[in-house]
């Protein structure tokens, strides 16, 4: 067990110290430390158990829901899959001092763009453990200190995985204060660590509205908010009907849980007589709650379909229900989605490459699919390896964030004596 | 003129939809436009000038002073200037649907990195009356829409600069809303720029403190601040001293009242006696108030120097002043900097190879110079052409925010019915 005695601001400074070790930390002593948390998670085992074992315990007291409990708990299998997941990372390439441009200068001053950490990264999550492993190991891996925030009902588990994780990681030569971690316990702990703009470099919210809107409300560090996705599948007039129906189907059904899930399907008029009756056959059969608009209505034959009201448009639902709503053009599809996405993943299902191409330049979100399912926005999907989360803002990362989403760079400037005339 | 009768709201709103035919605007018709505005202005000087004298008198009234009603005086050849400025953004490479990175997936699943437009970005920003043209062709050429908010003393040269732009650019296809204007009449109107997240991409504020204040305590919207530069020029012991005495020259003397200046000077106290009698009495022949520590007192010789105060290494005087300490080694020189320094642009001058190294790898700031001066640190200087500011924040632009900076990017996946399992 790790007591806190240090303030936030301290935890912060220190971390802040230890970045600027770790910010030019060779590769292999990085990748050392990873396989050392990976051994050390699997070796504390027990450990790690009777810790999350109290958490549980105390959730169950709470009378907290079955799905969050089953998000606490961890087993022999969950804390191996974290031990994978640290080698995984490990096995990444170095996004560090990467070259990103370079250029010479009439005069031959030399300019070379290059990749650096972001300095101390802070992560604020709710009941999950297995992201304070994910968390530290992408902060290690991108050369950032990483100051991490769970929620209060892991704090057994968070306490001793961070614990685990800082001393394996210091024994093969990260810098004390690299991993820290905060106790999650009061609301004013929030605000302080969302102050330190000092110390802090960003800060990353997993989590609900409720984290978000507190921290939009104090932040003076600067905020990357993962992701909420309201996303669309839009079926063409010219779509492949049985492509479209298994896209939809991905799209809603195989995680319906998740950000990157389809929350509305939009189809064009001409093939809604076509496609809806034996798509929203096949969503219900799924297990999908269906809300149409008028149209829809009409042709949901035998279909169980509800009147969408207008919140149903604009709602996340993270579970198996679907808006439905038939469009009088791709212009209409496209207007649609600019009205209620959120800029995450947005799909077209269409053999038109016209019409492709219009829906690809016209929808601003982060990921545009054409003639696939939402659900590969993903760092690992899009060959990032592991991601800390989606951003669907504009700003600096958007999309999944990776170990290169977790730097910055700098501009190293060579001259011979160059002054400026 | 332009009487200004929509709410912010609404200008902000109308520039959104803009924005959306900005973004997937040909290069061809953005080059138009923009050569249509550098003709407009030219045709219209008369206009221009008369507005322009109407800010002036009133200044003068006002009893503003006389640097400041230079910024704000223009003439025939400072029209000339800003066409000039337009026509060179012209001819820079359009950003907008740039391959950032393509890859295809074991699965056949294609993804590309496009750079796309920002949307709707808002300028605020003080007297000069020219930052509106620049912010201006900026934004369009990179397909964003543009609200300008410039100062009130300034409000009859910005509305008729807007509103010349405005008309020559859509004479050329681009739609109406792209380039608006505020009045800059009222601090409400400010935050409620700030607050126009639904409709607003990023604020860059260009101007003082007062103004990055206010907005740091209202804006919803992102925030890109244009920097301050407290920079410094270390003087390694291994310097060449020519070299270093005429960059820490040009780096305080040659243009003091810009971010790039250097504001403080560290020596190294194995060359202090060779390096300093000499180099403070070139500094101080050129006019600059020289504030030294204990140690440079004692080599100032026949030299006016003031004590520094402790004030003095967290001060950009913008102004010929310089504060002087002696370090004991390069680790010093680089705490001093990461204590003091705003991560601006920072220099060191060596013959050292390891020591330069060094000083690149430990510094944090947007550009790390090496045997040149500070002052560089410019969109031009580094090829890209005009900027808009000059960032010190890590998140999205750091250095100079030219037209790339001022894009974000999207992935448009390509698959043929790709489903995840």
């Amino acid at each position: 067990m790790v007591i806190a005695t240090e303030s936030v601001q301290e935890v912060c400074a220190s971390a802040k110290r230890a970045a600027r070790t770790l910010a030019t930390l060779d590769t292999a002593v990085k990748n050392a430390a990873l396989e050392a948390v990976a051994k050390a998670l699997q070796a504390s085992t027990r450990e790690i158990l009777d810790a999350n074992g109290l958490d549980v315990a105390a959730a169950r007291e709470a009378g907290i829901s079955a799905a969050l409990i089953d998000r606490l708990t961890l087993d022999r299998r969950r804390i191996d899959a974290m031990a994978a997941g640290v080698r995984e990372i490990a096995a990444l390439p170095d996004p560090v001092g990467e070259l990103l441009e370079e250029l010479r200068r009439p005069d031959g001053l030399t300019i070379r763009k290059i990749r650096v950490p972001l300095g101390v990264v802070a992560v604020v999550y709710e009941a999950r453990p297995n992201v304070t492993i994910d968390a530290a190991a992408l902060c290690l891996k991108s050369g950032n200190a990483i100051v991490l925030r769970g929620s209060s009902s892991a704090a057994h588990s968070n306490s001793v995985l961070t614990a685990i994780a800082a001393r394996a990681a210091e024994s093969a030569g990260v810098p004390r204060g690299a991993i820290a971690h905060l106790s999650g316990g009061h609301r004013d702990e929030l605000v302080e660590l969302a102050t330190q703009s000092r110390y802090v470099d960003l800060i990353i919210p997993r989590g609900g509205e409720g984290l978000k809107t507190a921290l939009a409300d104090h932040a003076t560090v600067p905020v990357i908010y993962a992701a909420s996705g309201n996303c669309h599948v839009y079926v063409d007039s010219a779509a492949d009907l049985e492509q479209a129906r298994e896209i939809v189907l991905n799209a809603k059904v195989q995680r319906p849980g998740v950000c990157n899930a389809a929350e509305t399907l939009l189809v064009h008029r001409d093939v809604a007589a076509d496609f809806l009756p034996v798509a929203l056959a096949a969503l219900r059969e799924a297990g999908v709650e269906l809300r149409g608009d008028e149209r829809t209505l009409e042709y949901a034959a035998a279909v169980e379909v509800a009147p969408a009201n207008a919140a149903d448009w604009d709602t996340e639902y993270l579970a198996l229900t679907l808006a439905v709503a038939v469009v009088d053009s791709l212009e209409d599809a496209i207007d649609h989605i600019a009205a209620h996405g959120t800029g995450h993943s947005e799909a077209i299902v269409t053999r038109d490459a016209a019409a492709a191409h219009r829906f690809e330049l016209d929808v601003d979100a982060a990921c545009v699919y054409v003639n696939a399912s939402t659900r590969f926005t993903d760092g690992a999907e899009f060959g990032m390896g592991a991601e800390i989360g989606n951003s669907t803002q504009k700003l600096h990362a958007r999309g999944p964030i990776g170990l290169r989403e977790l730097c910055t760079f700098k501009y190293l400037v060579e001259g011979d004596g160059h002054v400026r005339s």
